[in-house]
């Protein structure tokens, strides 16, 4: 947390957050974090925690340093920003019996402590210490201490959201963009609904995971009563970049990953490919754009014991320099002219040039969660791509049907979600969508 | 990985790996490196990748800066070492029908391969691209161009490696430290056998995560056909400090942990409750120490429901500042004469004063895996913690049997595990269990 104190809900002066966010969570939200994990009767003080309360301030003490990330302006945060080491990916579902008012002042409450956990601060002015200690805690307080670490806070809207098997329940079924709706089976998928699909989406990065988990934790517990998370998933390594100055990461099969990858400073691609356009359906949604994320188990036992150069045609690109297989740097455009390259090589496939020009923004992160019973790593790669049109990933994933490479792989998740533009001061993430 | 290269195994001038370590993989663990998985008749090659290798040489890209630190040593790195950001902890279990030769030269391996993990290195000369491309890599490749990051390995025995339902495996029950045996069972616990024991344990601590997870990989292939992954486990935000200027960190109730843990510096603390001293028996553990783990789940939401003053009284320190109820700053001694603190509060009963001065060096880190179907966070505390007899952690967690915090945790994993000294230059570690 930043080294200031502040003497009620307005930020301090040296803290970037505009003047006109919300000032403070619903009495939901307030409800949500003394209740929590779900219990009644404990509800001591709700409501009184925000006036007058001290954000407890303190030095940097780790994490990598730079000026936070605001969560207001044209789009949201955590698409184009400079690609976080860590993850920390909730989706969520709507709790039955909820109603617009509810999902709207969900989406309140999340953009404001969102608006300040951004910034290094705690979910609310009275934060972990700072309110009446005969009440709960508004902020768990294991961010205390910490910096910003560069927290971004996207929150995306499922197809199930707009209509599930209980109906419209929150009157938005016939503003659902055409293109969100459940992503088609692939050759290959084998999916666990358990890890799949959500009504909402939250996507939490920073280079220090302690603050992405305390985020996660603190925005689901200001969802009590409302909206309970699904899955979630942790993920570390960025295997992608967005600037040019970002080396260009590896996933777990040891390979280069994103060299090709949109970059933050290209506007005609983005514009191209990753936002929702001024001319684009529905009008809600310009500015915005799509998520699709897919856990991706990559069978690492069995790769690694596949020769090298095997390993380097099933990729297209060399193992050391990530260089294209056909000649140059890892920069290189890939000659496809070139027998060098498989005509079933993964770059082949992937390639805009094959794939009538189409590109995706992506932002994955490795994986390892333990392992199986056999002794073999539980690992692989969450991918997540940001793009104009659900569409565009769908083709690209039929495209990869014939991958070499999907003998080492295994989609066991998938999601996808709108991702509204970014909220303007003093508004909230999604709002043109209830306009 | 150092920006050098090398032509041969012999390690460049700069970088600190004595030059007597053993000059290679055995045949067992090459045979390892190309098998991993299990399928036979890929063994291309194996016996030939070492000579005259390369180890690709690259910048450090990320991670924190700072001198490697030697495996080869008075005590094993990982112990008294400043804590390292990330944890990736690894039980196995030998594999049947194994033998004494086979522990030995799988502990010479490892001792190879974590001599030049920990500066940065890959596991073999030839590496991940530098081999003959018509075999599989020796190295899996993910942390080419990744700094050593702080990686320490530390190596230990469990209980069962000594004597098993199989019997006396290894020719060595008879060296059994009499301490060295599975916990008993204490109150609350919920363990759960696939999260406990092992016959023998790797905790590889880095400030990048994929280091870690890379050496851990790493050391699983070369285990191939001897040793088999049992469990792992991945954890964030260290839990303690092992230097005066590493600021305490937050567990995952909020508070400060580890404020009055053992110092690298304390030499004199070391030597009482830490190392196993010149008088303890065995002989061939002296310089070594114990090492328990204890995976700890959280019950989050339950915990952040509770109000401030409660939960300062369960643990007995102000949430803020982790000062002692009793009075003064974090590093103030708590005055158990003050009716401040709760008799059952955890500072108290866990204090040395109250435990025939008992102290222990916790090395542990926070964990999240995920959530559960109720939407609650599988998160806690990977407890770690380093001592000269496995009997002073019993006795303090019999203590801990009246904690006030007890009703907010769940012992889910346990282990424990004989560390031995570190190895000399040319040896391995645990040699002199077999000398």
């Amino acid at each position: 947390m930043t080294d200031h104190t502040e003497a009620d809900a307005s930020p301090a002066p040296s803290i970037e957050v505009p003047a006109s966010v919300p000032t403070g969570l619903s009495r939901r939200g307030l409800l949500g974090l003394a209740l929590g994990g779900g219990a009644a009767g404990l509800a001591i003080g709700v409501g009184t925690g925000l006036a007058g309360g001290i954000a407890i301030g303190r030095e940097r003490e780790r994490g990598e340093s730079g000026e936070p990330f605001a969560f207001f302006g044209p789009h949201q945060a955590g698409i184009t920003t400079p690609v976080q080491d860590h993850l920390h990916f909730a989706s969520f579902d709507m709790m039955p019996r909820t109603d617009r008012d509810d999902l709207i002042t969900l989406l309140q409450d999340w953009s404001y402590a969102a608006s300040r956990l951004t910034q290094g601060l705690e979910v609310s002015a009275t934060g972990a210490v700072g309110g009446d200690a005969r009440t709960p805690p508004d902020d768990t307080g294991e961010a205390q201490g910490l910096s910003a670490s560069g927290l971004t806070i996207t929150i995306g809207f499922g197809p199930t959201l707009f209509e599930n098997e209980d109906g419209d329940r929150f009157g938005i079924a016939s503003r659902r963009p055409v293109g969100l709706e459940r992503l088609p089976s692939f050759l290959g998928d084998d999916l666990n609904p358990d890890l799949s699909d959500g009504d909402l989406c939250i996507q939490a990065c920073a280079d220090d995971p302690q603050v992405a988990v305390h985020a996660i934790r603190n925005l689901s517990r200001i969802a009590f009563g409302r909206a309970r998370l699904r899955w979630s998933q942790l993920g570390f390594g960025r295997t992608s970049r967005t600037t040019a100055d970002q080396a260009t990461p590896r996933n777990l099969f040891g390979y280069k990953d994103g060299t090709a990858n949109i970059l933050a400073s290209d506007s005609g691609a983005l514009d191209d490919h990753v936002w929702v356009a001024a001319s684009d359906e529905p009008a809600w949604l310009r500015g915005g754009s799509y998520l699709v994320a897919r856990k991706i188990a990559m069978i690492v036992e069995t790769w690694d014991r596949v020769r090298l150069e095997e390993q380097n045609r099933i990729i297209g690109r060399d193992k050391g320099e990530g260089a294209p297989l056909s000649g140059g740097d890892e920069f290189h455009e890939p000659d496809f002219a070139s027998d060098a390259i498989h005509q079933d090589s993964h770059v082949r496939l992937a390639h805009p040039g094959q794939n009538d020009g189409v590109r995706i923004l992506r932002r994955g992160y490795n994986y390892v969660d333990g392992n199986n019973s056999l002794g073999r790593l539980d690992a692989g790669l969450f991918f997540l791509s940001y793009q104009r049109d659900p569409a565009r990933y769908i083709s690209l994933q039929r495209k990869l049907s014939t991958d070499l490479m999907n003998e080492y792989i295994r989609h066991v998740g998938s999601g996808v979600w709108a991702i509204p533009a970014g909220a303007a001061a003093g508004s909230y993430a999604g709002a043109e969508l209830f306009a």
